[in-house]
C-alpha cells in the first residue's frame, strides 16, 4: 500500500471539494483531493444545469403557445421534438462538466488520488485498497445521492430520480412526480409544458422553499392553472401494471382518483455522501442523520475529544444544498484545514444574506431565512400581487405575489418571500439590500426604473414602511 | 377674466406636473394645476408604455422564430397580425392612460384649470383668455414633444414620430427609422421583429445613452446581426415618390445605397415645451436651447434678479428625461414650491443613483453616469462578455457586453455600462450599490446565486478588482 503524508487531504472533487482543495493550497497548505466516482459536479451534471436547460426548452415551447395574445399566430401545429430537446438538455450539459473536468485535470496528478476513501481515524484515511494517507487535517466533501421512498423501489425501471433523469433520450407520455420540492416543481413544471402529462405529488403541503402560506397559496393557485400540483396528495396506492404505474390517491371532492403514468419522477430529497466513509472509526459527534455535526461559520466539525481536525463542506454538510453556498463553504473549509495543520487559527469565514430561487415560471424566491426565520411580534409585512403590476402585465406575466419584512425594532429589511416574475433577479436586490443592513425607508430612496418589475418590490416596500410606522 | 390667487400654481398635468401638485398641497400650500392639452403623460401615451407593450409583441415573434433551437417546432406559418397587434398595444396604453386620468380627476376641480398657461409675469400667469393666476410660486412641468428635423417635412404624411406611432392600426412594410437613441433603438428592433423591415440611421454615430467605445462596438455589431443599424449613415437624399420615401446613402463599402420605405419614423428628440409660455416676461435665465436654467438639486430657476419664485421638473427642464426623474424632480419642485410659498427654506430634494435602461435584446443600461462621466486617469475598467455566460449560454441570449468602472483612490463601484441579457435587472443591482457608496470588494461579499446573469456582474467585479489592486 502507498503511503502519503500531506498536511490536508480533501474528501470529494465536486464543487465544494475543489473549493477547498484550491483554498488549502492557496493558504500554504499542502494537498490531495481523493475522488471515488466520476468527477464532475452535482450541479453541472444533474443538478442546476440540466434542470435549467430542460426549462429552457419549456419557456420556449411556452412562449409559441403564448404568442397569440400579443397577435403572433402560429398557423400549424407546434412539434416538441424530445430527441432535440434531450439532446441539446445533454450537449450542453457536457459542456458545462467538461469545465469542471478541465479545472480538475490543471490539478497535478500527485495531488490527486483516485479511489474511494475510508477513515481509519481522525487524521488518516485509507482510498480503496492502495493508499493510506495521514495528513494534518481532513475536509469532508462527498456530496448527496437522490434517494427514494423504499415504498416506491418495486416501480423498478419506472422508478427515476433526479439524477438520471436528464439521460432520457425522448420525454415520455406521463410522469408523475413525487415530491414538490425545489427539483420537483421545476421538472414538473417543465416536463409540463414540454408536453408531458405531470402531476406532482407532495405530502405534507410544502411547497418548495416558502414557509409563508399566502406565497405558498399562491403558487399552488397559479401552478395549478397550468398542471396537477398536489402538495398533500394522500397518495394510497402506488403499483406497476406492465410497463405504467397506477396512482391512486384521494382526489379534491373526496373521490378517489387513479391515473396512470410511464415514470414516476422521485424528487423526495438527497442524502449526504457519508454512511460509507467509516465516520465511525473517528470521534465526530453525528446528528440524527448521522451527519457530523459543524459549526457552519467555521465548517470545523465537533469531536467528543474536543478541537476535531476534520471539516466538512457543501451538499455532505446538509447545512443550505445551493452550489454557492457549497463553493462558500468549500473556501471556509479548505482556509481553515491548511491554517490547522499550519499552526494557525481556526476563523469565521464570509457568510452571504441567504437566497433562494426555484426556477420555476412564476419563479420562487427566498430571501434571507423567509418567513420561517422571523420570531413572531418582531416584524411586519409588506406585500404587492403582481396582478396589476404594469411591467408584468406588459409582458403577460402578470402573476404572483411578494411579501417583504421589516424588523419593527429597527426598520429594517430582514427578508422576503416571493412567487413573481423575474424572482431570481429581485431576490437578487433584496438580498444585497439585506446583507447591506438597509432600512426599508433607505430601500425607498434607491433608484426604481420604470417600466420594470422592480417597481412591485417598491410597492411591497411602501406597504411594509407604512405598516413599521404605524406600530412606531 | 376670473381671478385666482394661490400659493402654488403647477403648469403641466404630466407625471412631473402631478408629483409637483401632490408634493405642494402635501407640504401644506394651497395649488392649482394648469393643462392646455390632453390630460395624461408622455409615458402613459406616446412614451414607456406603449413602447414596452410593442416590444413585447416582438419579443413574442422573436421567441417563437428561434424555439427551434430548443427543439421546439412550429410545423407551419408564423402570421404576425398587424391590427392585433396594434389592437393590443392601444388597448393596454389606454388602460394605462386611464390610471392617469383618474389620478387627475380624483383632484377637486376647483384646484384644475384647463387651457394654455402663460407667463405675465415672474408671480402671474394667463391662462386662454379666462383666468388669471397670481401666486407665490411656479412650477413649470410642461413636458416634451416629439421634433424632427426641418429637411424631413416635405415627406408629408410619410413622416411620423413617436408621438403618432402607435396610433396606427396596422403595421406598414417598412420603416425608416432615423435616430438611434433611446426610442429609434427600441421601435426600431421591435418593428424588424414584427416583420418590418427596418434601417435605423444616424448621424455622428451615437448609440442610445452609450459613451463606452467598446459597448458601443458590442451593441452595433450585435443589433447588426439582426437588421441595419448604421449609426453614421451619411444620408445623402430623403425624398418622396408616391406614397413611399427613397433613401440615398452611403454604403459600407464605399458605394451607394438606395432604399425605400414606406415611413421614416423620426426619432430625433424630444424638446421641452417652452416656447410659448411666456418666458420672455419672467426673469428666468435662458440657457442656450432657450430652457430655463436650474440647479437640479432644488429644481429652482435662475433670476437675473436672484432669488427665482419659479421651479421646473421633468421633461421641461431637460436635465433627464426619464420618467423616475420627472416624478423626482416633481416632487422636490412641488416641495420647494410650497416652502417657498410658505416662508420655509428651499431645500435640495433627494437625488438618486443614475440609472439609463433601453429595452432592446439584448438590452442596454447605463448605471450612474457611464463612462462619460468619468475623469482620466481616476478609475479601472472590469467586464464580461456574455457569449460563454453560462445562464446567458442556456437561454440563448449569450450576447453582450458589461463593463463596470471603480474609483482607484477609494477603490469604490462608480458606475457601469452594458448591452446584456436582464440589464434592466442587472442596472438596478449596480445602482443601488452605487447609492450606497460600496466598494467592489464589498460587492464581491454579496451573494450570487447560480445560475443567474447576475454572476456575470461578478466576474466583471472581480476583473474590476483586479484591476484596482494593481494599482494600489
Amino acid at each position: 500500500m502507498n503511503t502519503v503524508e500531506i498536511d490536508v487531504a480533501v474528501v470529494g472533487a465536486g464543487t465544494a471539494g475543489l473549493a477547498a482543495f484550491h483554498a488549502a493550497r492557496k493558504a500554504g497548505a499542502s494537498a490531495v483531493l481523493i475522488e471515488g466516482g466520476e468527477y464532475g459536479t452535482t450541479c453541472a451534471r444533474v443538478g442546476c444545469m440540466p434542470s435549467k436547460l430542460l426549462i429552457a426548452a419549456a419557456e420556449a415551447a411556452h412562449a409559441v403557445g403564448r404568442a397569440s395574445e400579443f397577435g403572433v399566430h402560429v398557423d400549424g401545429r407546434v412539434r416538441i421534438d424530445g430527441h432535440a430537446v434531450m439532446a441539446r438538455v445533454r450537449r450542453e450539459r457536457d459542456r458545462f462538466v467538461g469545465f469542471v473536468l478541465r479545472d480538475v485535470e490543471d490539478i497535478p496528478e500527485a495531488e490527486r488520488i483516485g479511489g474511494h476513501a475510508c477513515f481509519v481515524d481522525d487524521h488518516t484515511l485509507e482510498v480503496d485498497e492502495h493508499t493510506r494517507v495521514t495528513c494534518k487535517s481532513i475536509v469532508i466533501a462527498t456530496g448527496s445521492h437522490a434517494v427514494c421512498p423504499d415504498s416506491y423501489k418495486s416501480l423498478g425501471d419506472c422508478l427515476i430520480t433526479s439524477d438520471e433523469v436528464f439521460d432520457w433520450d425522448d420525454l415520455p407520455k406521463a410522469v408523475a412526480v413525487i415530491g414538490p420540492g425545489i427539483v420537483g416543481l421545476e421538472l414538473g413544471q417543465a416536463l409540463h409544458r414540454l408536453g408531458v402529462r405531470v402531476a406532482v405529488l407532495g405530502r405534507g403541503g410544502r411547497v418548495g422553499p416558502i414557509s409563508d402560506p399566502e406565497i405558498r397559496a399562491c403558487a399552488c393557485e397559479t401552478f395549478n392553472e397550468e398542471f396537477t400540483l398536489a402538495p398533500d396528495a394522500r397518495i394510497a396506492d402506488v403499483r406497476r401494471y406492465g410497463d405504467r404505474v397506477a396512482i391512486r390517491r384521494a382526489g379534491k371532492d373526496g373521490s378517489e382518483v387513479v391515473e396512470y403514468f410511464d415514470y414516476v419522477l422521485a424528487a423526495t430529497g438527497r442524502v449526504p455522501n457519508v454512511a460509507d466513509i467509516g465516520l465511525d472509526r473517528t470521534t465526530l459527534t453525528l446528528d440524527d442523520k448521522s451527519v457530523p455535526s459543524f459549526d457552519p461559520s467555521t465548517t470545523r466539525t465537533v469531536s467528543v475529544n474536543g478541537a476535531s481536525p476534520i471539516f466538512i463542506a457543501g451538499d455532505a454538510g446538509n447545512y443550505i444544498p445551493l452550489l454557492h453556498e457549497a463553493a462558500d463553504e468549500g473556501r471556509i473549509a479548505g482556509v481553515n484545514a491548511a491554517h490547522l495543520a499550519r499552526g494557525m487559527p481556526v476563523m469565521p469565514g464570509l457568510r452571504r444574506a441567504g437566497i433562494n430561487v426555484v426556477f420555476t415560471d412564476p419563479q420562487i424566491g427566498v430571501v434571507g431565512g423567509g418567513l420561517r426565520a422571523m420570531k413572531p411580534g418582531t416584524f411586519a409585512t409588506g406585500e404587492v400581487s403582481f396582478e396589476d403590476q404594469g411591467r408584468a402585465r406588459i409582458l403577460l406575466r402578470n402573476k404572483g405575489l411578494l411579501k417583504v419584512y421589516g424588523d419593527l425594532a429597527t426598520a429594517r429589511f430582514v427578508g422576503a418571500e416571493m412567487v413573481a416574475p423575474a424572482a431570481e433577479h429581485l431576490a437578487h436586490l433584496l438580498a444585497w439590500a439585506l446583507q447591506n443592513g438597509m432600512t426599508v425607508a433607505q430601500m425607498l430612496e434607491m433608484p426604481f426604473y420604470h417600466p420594470v418589475i422592480e417597481e412591485g418590490v417598491r410597492t411591497a416596500l411602501r406597504d411594509l414602511d407604512a405598516n413599521l410606522r404605524t406600530w412606531v
